[in-house]
């Protein structure tokens, strides 16, 4: 299971103005000067715009999302023919916080931003929703097992995917909480250690970042994270033709984007908010335009039909290809060797612990929570 | 004199790679996997892009800089053929979360940032810079007079003009310390003021805010700003002719945005830092980017030669146009009134009396600190 981040793709819905409700019951109301409804068809410049689409954010008062908003408002994720509408969810404690970050975006004149609503009713902020951005989880306190965070975030995730479930359009417990939405739909976030991994490999090889290629992440967003130098590229070459110190490849390599998150804290004080949501952005991106020829991307999606082996009714990161329409097929030509089987059964060993703890929030009877040994999330001390 | 920003546009130095500096006694170095230089000619997907420019950042492990640096980064400022080269100026104690933000841009892969580099010598990060973003202010801290914190931003400024001026290419201190720069090249922001009243009147009028237009801020960034309703359109028409609440514009909307920051601070926890940078993004744009027909953007810039009959040789925001090419002039078809004239004196009163608090700062003799009353910045408590 992956905290941190799911993302559902686009659905077909009948588009309804939020602000407006048809029915007047529904008390959800758009954010100060939101209220506005606007006819995009109506005016010169907005009438070759594309039709709004719905984005719900969980976390929305937090720090991700205080980086994420301003660029899904900016229309550097969806396009600038994209007009949205962001519904935001936030806990009635962080209610007030959640009304600064509705303000800010009032402040930022966004052209494409038509409409913010916020709310702390799952149910109420996800009706309708095209994309559903979860961040809502906890991050783990001092001295607190992985189980327990597993449980409360769990939990969060259990309420969020039988939310999307209900009314609308979050890894393997909101997937198994909301059976209407086919599993594909659900993406868990490692994107950010295929970014760290594609840096680690650039720096080491002395070329720059964009020529780095390829590159999966396979498995977990923890310890057990597997990046993938076998099938890596750098320059069009495989990885090892270029960077001949397999100890540092098999050992200090993955050490060092599994550490980052933890060094990132260090200097910083807080875990990486901005690169975190620059990441959930190349995500995004990834699913709506085409992947380049040749190239794939990381992302933590469904186990079943895998053709790698992985054990099935799992979320597992694997290799992506996207035609842009917001969907994906596993990638099929990639090699294993034993250190990467290795390591890749390692991440399904955790995984399917995990499930195990959490059997009895995925509808599987009582859990069992029996983790081998207490791994952590990268950036976690 | 404007706290907070300042801004300088385009020099026309040769440029240098900051990374490999060509007198080797040079010690400042590329950060991380930026110490690879690029030749930009040599790649056919970058052969077609702009030579690379310079931007300095000071407070740049702050929170602004936080926001504002991955906006530099991805493009959004100066177009996706821009190559960008960051200097960030920190502190010796915020020197850990600067290396933190450069980690963070690092694992961000941004293809346009080709060189990224930290330093706490602003000679050494100004050196070479085409835009110095001066963002290094300290807030005020409970219990601080004005004046006190007018000397403490004002020494800040005074180094970082020195350094300027000194070495290569921030408000008047700064402008002062800087006597080889032109003085036409430094901009105070008050952009943010002027999204805060776009987006009030639209609230007011019904109306969402890109119907709002020629919206300037006159004076200080503090609670003397003036936004003038008398010239500003909504939908084409005067501001007047669709709000015809005089008692609403003369009383509730300039408190509105002078109390935005405030009530910000009271939602959030702390003062808005991402609408700060999209603010700072707009300020930029609208000097680099043609201004709309008929429109204009308000900045703080120095009075000298202006229409206006504001005193000589302050940083007072007034409205502006620009042709694109990082160059501004004043724009000359505004009206006034008893009213907006007598809230533009008093504006004006206050910038007279803080120059005084800052004599010593910018070779004026000594100081004569007594301000009229304790104005604060919009934001503070």
């Amino acid at each position: 299971m992956q905290e941190l981040f799911a993302l559902l793709h686009p659905f077909k819905f009948k588009h309804r103005s939020l602000c407006m409700p048809e029915d007047p019951k529904m008390k959800r109301e758009c954010y100060g000067v939101f209220y506005v409804t606007y006819d995009l068809k109506a005016e010169e410049q907005t009438k070759t715009w594309k039709k709004m689409i719905n984005i719900a954010v969980s976390g929305a008062a937090g720090m991700i999302s205080n980086h994420l908003l301003f660029k899904l408002a900016s229309g550097e994720v969806f396009g600038r023919d994209q007009p949205i509408a962001l519904k935001l969810l936030g806990s009635e404690r962080s209610f007030q916080a959640l009304e600064g970050v509705a303000m800010e975006l009032e402040d930022s004149l966004y052209p494409l931003l038509k409409e913010v609503s916020i709310g702390i009713d799952p149910y109420d902020v996800f009706q309708d929703a095209e994309w559903a951005l979860l961040i809502g989880a906890k991050p783990r306190g001092p001295g607190m097992e992985r189980a327990d965070l597993l449980e409360i975030n769990g939990k969060i995730f259990a309420e969020q995917g039988k939310a999307l479930n209900a009314v609308a359009s979050a890894a393997l417990i909101c997937l198994k909480n909301a059976p209407n939405i086919p599993a594909k739909n659900f993406h868990a976030l490692t994107r950010l250690d295929e970014n760290r991994a594609k840096c680690q490999l650039a720096l080491k090889a002395g070329v720059f970042y964009d020529k780095v290629s390829n590159m999966t992440i396979w498995g977990n967003h923890s310890t057990t994270q597997v990046p993938d130098f076998l099938n890596g590229r750098i320059d069009g070459l495989p990885v090892e033709e270029v960077i001949k110190d397999t100890k540092w490849l098999e050992e200090d390599f993955t050490e060092k984007i599994q550490k980052r998150g933890g060094v990132l804290i260090k200097k910083w004080g807080r875990s990486s908010a901005a690169s975190t949501s620059v990441s959930i952005v190349d995500a995004i991106r990834s699913l709506v335009t085409p992947t380049p020829e040749g190239d794939w991307f990381s992302s933590g999606v469904f186990t079943n039909g895998n053709p790698y082996g992985v054990a099935e009714e799992l979320v597992f990161s694997m290799p992506c290809r996207s035609k842009g329409d917001g969907d994906y097929e596993l990638v099929k030509d990639v090699i294993f060797d034993d250190y990467l089987l290795k390591r890749i059964t390692k991440a399904e060993a955790e995984l399917l612990a995990e499930k195990k703890c959490v059997a009895h929030l995925i509808g599987e009877g009582i859990a069992v929570c029996d983790l081998p040994e207490d791994t952590m999330l990268p950036g976690e001390m």
